[in-house]
């Protein structure tokens, strides 16, 4: 393990953490950031410092790092900005491994000031060898370790699973880990980078491209001082692990914001863009698409070729499917004509059965197990995609035994789309997720994922 | 009132509803409709037929139509295809006004005998002025009559609202539907139409341009066999009310599926595209976008000019959103000068305070709704954009009242961006809707259909 690698270790994976700047109120960052490591998980110990405080939410608190009797891993720093020089020397003193400085204020300010106060605090922070996450940062998470030391509660919900996300922008980190929440896709680390003291993107894609709970990052960058530094770290890990990339700031008034917000050159969108691509990133625009490309990403290996079945349960999303299918620049797939003999024979006269096949008509499930495997047997069919609005007659419950059995049987991609109202199938999703099904809730999202995959596969260029 | 008006007025707001074909078993459709029909209202009469049962669900039930005591205003036909034409014959025996037939199996199907079958049905309707809708549809709802005469019972549960949707695809109507009901949007009419037999989209626009609880209509189109008619409908419909189209089939793949569909030709996507914006309507591709859509032409009047005001609780989404305003083709406002000045003086120097202002470090009250009515004042702003992620911090709650006020004192359109937990802010969301402020989850979607607004106002042609 390196230096760094142990550094980082115990940043995700304290055994104790103090709160500095700790409050009863509840709309100071202090008392969030400590209902947050009191929601996640009680297996390690949690320090409120406060100057006069017995206890907070509970917890006996200290009046500074000094007097908690054990050792300190991370500290999280919540206090004003011209306290946090004197905060951050005392847990040098007190030999704490890392920092969170959720602060803002410093070079991301008008005033030089800012810039100023942020130098002196990297240059403790790299002599006591503490790695520090932020200032102006919401704070990291870990969900394996149930570890939320971040300002955001809810943040204690979220599932395990293998990707992780980099954020310079809270606002966007928030975005993608709602979407996380509501839709119950699992994470494994989510960090605001904010300032970037002593900790960039370049620092933290060694950590996870080692870390075996992560199996994808998703990068959401406003701007770099040092852009060739994480093109290089991106490759680097890219050579191992997918990575998916969205820069802010595409134009010259969105650029301009966002050089102010980060105290750095935003620089051209195109050359990040280009830098990105070529170096292995996939790139993204829209940030609702982070976590589906992800999601796919540690789900399934990319298919040979883009020939895309697509079978549906009504025929109008069926088309729709189709459409974009198309558009994405995918195929639709023609059957060989033994695969569609036996589909005319099985399936009634009364629906589409060519490609997409509308399977309305033939809702027993054996009937709809059998044109699975006739479909998945093709070998013009490299993925199948399936649309199903959850309903009393087309109840996503009644297909996911024959879905996994046929699953099992093939290596060929399958997602599923289902629309259905909010929270009425959230355990059948996670149990298709799990056993290597995706689930998107839209048809035209399920297509983009897929497109994605066969984007990060090389399989768009093939016949 | 013409024949017709009264025709479907008897057909959306029936006094009593028979279900010809009314089962106990919960996989029929007839038993999903006595559901609904149950669960929507008890001021009407519902009348379950079965040839022995006595009752139904503990609703009395009738061997046959004409044994129904009372007059029966719309009969809900779930009969097998074969036993449909005598079904028809006794509704148009017993006066019947209004029939749904949801059986499928006519002229959508490969046999010859399907559309045989649906000539005669609508030889039998036209005789006895008897307006089908489907055969082969879910049916409709007429929300602000609690009337829900769909197989889908969970429809009961739509909210009042003045969108109406038309759609030839019963699961793209239900895509819709489900959104309205995952989103609190409300809705005022859903028709299934199918396959057509007596009633089409020209027949249904006249009676909607002229129904005081729709402003607004949604139509989803997989093929016609009288394109001309249906444009010229929009048109006259257009002139009067806006109208919201989306055509499947854009491709040779897609198209030649939804001809098989629907038993119509699908006709070149390119032709109807143009004709349908010719005659007015907004043509929209994503069916995700049909209610985004909907919801700002029913809230706002588009604005006169192109120009943006962005603010944001977070710098993040502020940027994106900055990103989204020129790809679509807005602009960003440029402050004047004035407006600069107070800015500057207002809000602290943490934080951008040009177009896009980020009020992130400006969270109390006050601050926020001097703000608001600084960049409302400005002659440079046309509409204004605002971002929160709803946050222990940035409380949704707290900003409605302020928000509310100023939208009291200038006739600019706001949009409101919400990024939350599902289920959080479902009250204050609607408060706001309201009271004519559109919320929507992510930064794209609100300029999206703020972008639909300017096209439909004409205001993206202008400075």
């Amino acid at each position: 393990m390196t230096k760094d690698d142990e550094a980082f270790h115990f940043l995700f994976n304290p055994r104790s953490v103090a709160v500095v700047g700790a409050s009863e109120n509840p709309l100071k960052m202090g008392h969030q950031c400590l209902l947050s490591l009191r929601e996640s998980g009680s297996h390690r110990s949690i320090y409120p410092i406060h100057p006069r405080l017995k206890e907070i939410l509970g917890i006996p608190a200290y009046p500074g790092l000094q007097y908690v009797p054990g050792e300190v891993d991370l500290a999280i720093l919540a206090v004003p900005a011209s306290e946090t020089i004197f905060a951050l020397k005392a847990c040098q003193e007190k030999g704490v491994r890392g920092a969170i400085i959720i602060t803002a204020g410093f070079r991301e300010i008008e005033k030089p000031s800012g810039e100023l106060l942020q130098k002196e605090m990297a240059r403790i922070a790299n002599q006591g060898r503490i790695k520090i996450i932020g200032p102006n940062t919401f704070g990291l998470v870990n969900v394996h370790a149930q570890l939320n030391a971040s300002f955001t509660p809810v943040f204690s919900r979220l599932k395990p699973g293998s990707i992780s996300v980099i954020g310079q922008s809270g606002g966007v980190s928030h975005l993608v880990a709602y979407q996380a929440l509501n839709e119950g896709v699992g994470l494994s680390k989510v960090v605001g980078i904010g300032n970037r003291c002593n900790v960039d993107f370049a620092d933290l894609l060694p950590f996870l491209e080692k870390d075996s709970e992560t199996k994808c990052v998703i990068l959401f960058i406003e701007g770099q001082d040092d852009p060739r530094g994480l093109i290089t770290a991106v490759k680097k890990f890219a050579s191992r692990k997918p990575i998916i990339a969205m820069k802010a700031g595409r134009y010259a008034e969105s650029s301009k914001a966002a050089r102010s917000h980060t105290g750095s050159l935003a620089g051209r969108y195109e050359i990040y863009e280009a830098s990105l691509k070529q170096a292995g990133a996939l790139v993204v625009q829209d940030p609702g698409e982070l976590l589906d490309v992800a999601k796919i990403l540690t789900m399934l290996r990319p298919p040979p070729g883009r020939n895309v079945a697509v079978m549906s349960f009504q025929a109008g999303p069926g088309i729709l499917l189709t459409d974009a299918v198309v558009e994405h620049g995918l195929r639709m797939a023609v059957f060989s004509p033994a695969t569609q003999e036996k589909l005319d024979k099985l399936l009634p006269p009364l629906t589409i059965r060519t490609n997409p096949v509308d399977i309305a008509f033939a809702q027993d499930e054996p009937v709809f197990e059998e044109s699975l495997h006739i479909i998945l047997q093709d070998e013009n069919v490299d993925t199948l995609v399936i649309f199903l609005l959850h309903h009393p007659f087309m109840d996503l419950r009644r297909i996911v035994r024959p879905l996994l059995r046929q699953r099992m049987l093939s290596p060929k991609p399958i997602l599923l789309g289902v629309n259905a109202l909010q929270g009425s199938i959230a355990e059948e999703v996670a149990e298709l997720e799990r056993r290597g099904i995706p689930v998107y809730p839209l048809p035209d999202r399920a297509i983009r994922a897929l497109k994605r995959l066969m984007q990060y596969g090389g399989s768009l260029r093939k016949g």
